[in-house]
């Protein structure tokens, strides 16, 4: 590790260590081609290479069936808040659409769609401060929405799902941006997968999204052009110039995960260092769990200490042991703890062992 | 230069040296952070400092007076071609914009606006091939329009504007992808200043907008959220999560462009440079420049052979002598030379010298 520290930040997050190695080793020139990837043509050979062994990696990792498109936007997520709905309710305003709400992103997502169309909201756990998922039989959808819109993974609070609840016959449009590839996910049963790439899959600027043939093409043309989904696919996500540096390291990333065994072994990993993280928070009753257990998030723990002050000086006294990145969302406060597919079980158990020494201190 | 080639494409592009060393020395540990820039939180002090490095490079490089905002942007020049009309113009459509069309850019930027009010074509080229620009005299502005639309370079066919027309009190907004601070920019003289990275100020994946205060907060709350420059001045260009390493990229090339003396020395150098290749162009005849010489770019050197088969010849010979990246756009095929900030001298002598040897052995 030399001169880098554990990082537990919930996005931009870290990237594995041999990714971040290959990168800098080509950064002046890519092997072959005599220019770094920084200065190279999206529509060079190289490029080319690189953009079509993401797409495999992200094919192979996820078993993507061949009528779903895999693109490379820019934007984040909160570009696909805007786009989704475009795309997927009529140009006129009429259609509706379903929002499950389980936290602030979800929240805003829906907020977003307002602009575009009818949200029904079909299920909310806001009184409780969203630190549990709704059951199945909590969330009522409407037989005519143009598809269900929910979070899989809420940052903020630490809920994840761990089953999609049943939506029907209704497409199924998620924000994955905090839990992609961080286990196996049944593509078919979703009509479009959207998620930044800064937590699991590579640096912020690039966002992947999985979206089924026909609801690529349901866009009006008189969209903005880039705002178009059919657009990407006519273009093979160079309509224009992508940010070929950040899917340059997705490539890396998703092949450093095709290594690593895939998403069944990602998952069993993350399991792991979650469960090894929970022990920690729950052994005592010092530090307090934020989620419902049944629900707590295998990327984003969230705990808490007696009082704000205690807090503040658990995150001065971790980040001066090296472990950067613990103070919870400035919406919500307390501590959190993200541990996303490169973060290594080492700075877990790093932080398991300084959250043992803080409460002897401090207990 | 070692195992580094000369680099003539026209974007994304060459960036300089020192700028890439940097860049690959902090890769996996930004100097007293610990962590990669591709990891650090866009909340955090080290992005802060990134952030306003790369805003006051750009306030100081092209002396941005303090009723205009820096934003920086994702999706290229083609979202601006949204952007621009969506803000500007009123949400019902009833408003009208003046665009000059002197290339393919031009045209798809209004192509574009149509979605979103009345384009009049203040002027084009078309029938000329857009081989030149129009004189002033050729230029018809309606009294009512929102705005003025043009693209100072024209990176396809080679020309660029020297001095802007006059608009009179209309906003003009120009399209500078491909000749942002290649020389001094009155900013005062525009409203709305947009371009892409990738060919001047760093790598694909971040845009630059540089707009007068007013005009920033004219877009409807009903656009889409990230679609509204409104949104991003609220935000300090981070109303979601923003494409850091780019960005990073950015602070790193504008100060650059400091230390080389600012944008009077870079306009010097350009000029030095452009007057080098055309000369090498016009020396004998066997080459054909195919701008007209006082519109001719001094960013784009777009020339032509006597056929198809000896300029397919002379970029492969070109590639094998490590000259890369000079053919032309796809849509008009020829010889084209990007000669942007970052292009070393050397580069252009050594495509100077391979010119000639080019015609000794095939002239």
């Amino acid at each position: 590790m030399t001169n880098r520290i554990h990082n537990f930040g919930a996005g931009p997050a870290v990237l594995p260590e041999p990714v971040l190695e290959q990168a800098r080793d080509q950064l002046l020139a890519l092997a072959g081609v005599g220019m770094s990837v920084l200065e190279i043509s999206h529509r060079s050979k190289a490029f080319d290479e690189i953009l079509a062994a993401a797409e495999t990696n992200i094919r192979a990792l996820a078993g993507v069936p061949d009528d779903y498109h895999v693109l490379f936007l820019q934007g984040g997520a909160t570009l696909q808040f805007s786009m989704a709905p475009m795309n997927l309710l009529p140009p006129d305003g009429s259609g509706a659409a379903d929002y499950v709400v389980t936290g602030s992103w979800a929240r805003q997502a829906a907020a977003e769609a307002e602009k575009f169309g009818a949200v029904r909201v079909a299920g909310t756990t806001e009184p409780d401060g969203y630190r549990r998922l709704p059951a199945q039989d909590e969330l009522t959808f409407s037989g005519d929405a143009a598809y269900v819109h929910l979070t899989t993974n809420n940052t903020i609070v630490g809920t994840q799902w761990r089953l999609m609840p049943e939506t029907g016959e209704t497409p199924l449009v998620v924000d994955a941006s905090s839990d992609i590839f961080s286990r196996p996910v049944e593509v078919a049963r979703h009509g479009l997968i959207y998620a930044g790439a800064q937590k699991n899959l590579g640096p912020a600027g690039v966002t992947l999204v999985i979206i089924r043939r026909d609801l690529a093409e349901r866009g009006a043309a008189s969209l903005p052009k880039l705002l178009r989904y059919a657009t990407h696919v006519k273009g093979g996500s160079r309509a224009n110039t992508p940010p070929v540096f950040a899917i340059y390291l997705v490539s890396l990333v998703t092949a450093w995960l095709r290594e690593q065994g895939g998403l069944a072994a990602m998952a069993e990993r993350n399991a792991r260092k979650a469960e090894l993280l929970y022990a920690a928070i729950d052994r005592s009753g010092f530090y307090r769990g934020v989620a419902a257990p049944p629900h707590r998030s295998l990327m984003n723990a969230t705990f808490r200490l007696t009082d704000d002050a205690l807090e503040a000086r658990f995150v001065a006294e971790a980040e001066a042991a090296g472990l950067a990145g613990l103070k919870g969302h400035r919406s919500v406060g307390g501590l959190r703890a993200s541990l996303y597919n490169a973060c290594p079980v080492e700075s877990v158990k790093a932080l398991a062992e300084f959250m043992a020494e803080f409460e002897r201190r401090h207990g």
